[in-house]
């Protein structure tokens, strides 16, 4: 079972909702109305926030339960821990300033690097030794 | 076995791909040559139906899933099926006005939010229990 | 066992993770400082080839398994390598100018409608069938 991987799938859809609602609540700060996406710099960082955290979830979900999968359900479940905790790093400082999204990026980066690379070692291994 | 929500799963792909289609017919309609993605209110909130599908994708379809494996399959499908009717309305008002987008949208966001809570609900049921 | 799908799954997502990299080196070629996302048509067609990945990332993914686990893992893997084909024809095409990017959105267009077709008619039959 995958119990674990399943709770930091649900927390990572909870992060990600979070910075959608970001969005709402700076469209009204900033009078960005819909469909509008720009118009201010700080409105425009929220909203890169939340699209950067949309573009990763591709990357991170899948790669994540293939881990899990093939590799270990804790295991899984820890590194996506730490891709969620970047993800927090990298908003709170991308929301400041766009130089300060560079570093937590690196982290949530990595983690995600991480689960494809041990995903895609397990499915090559298991396809060899089929 | 999870075939309803499989179903679903597909009728909700099935929607979005449909969101897709109207924003190349928007494209020629209006004139909006790619790579712009802006330049008429109207094109430009039949692209953000498309990416406000898109945007919620990642929150509905592993609730969705999760909900299934940890409480019901059929419920699932259920709950999905208000989520896809809420999205059609959404994109039918969204189209015709900015305003008119807000209540359908409260629709799919419950939908969502139920799949979600539920899921998470049943995950750590299971872990306590283990 | 769905090996085949879960390789190509992974190689789908670093054929995704390499439309995101080619955003950011033509950040730096063209000097679009985040979070502007336009301001050169050239990068405009780069960004909008990532978005585009992105944008059929929930078709084909959740396609590519259902179609994976209703018919066949094998058939499942060789359409998904067509669409990971068309995608590289296509990211090649419209890098160079938009007008190129048709012909080989097609080839993927198709790949991941079959996926769907085939998996939706998988799930009604064993409905049907139960």
């Amino acid at each position: 079972m995958f119990h674990f991987t399943a709770l930091v799938t649900c927390l990572s859809i909870a992060l990600y909702f979070f910075t959608a609602t970001r969005v709402a609540k700076a469209r009204s700060a900033f009078g960005i109305r819909p469909p509008a996406i720009s118009g201010d710099p700080e409105f425009e960082r929220v909203f890169r926030v939340q699209m950067n955290t949309l573009e990763w979830m591709p990357i991170f979900l899948p790669s994540l339960w293939l881990f899990a999968i093939y590799v270990s359900d804790p295991f899984a479940g820890a590194i996506g821990l730490v891709w969620i905790v970047g993800r927090i790093l990298y908003m709170t400082g991308y929301s400041q300033a766009a130089e300060k999204r560079s570093r937590c990026f690196g982290i949530q980066a990595a983690a995600a690097v991480i689960l494809w690379l041990g995903a895609t070692s397990g499915i090559v291994w298991r396809l060899i030794h089929a």
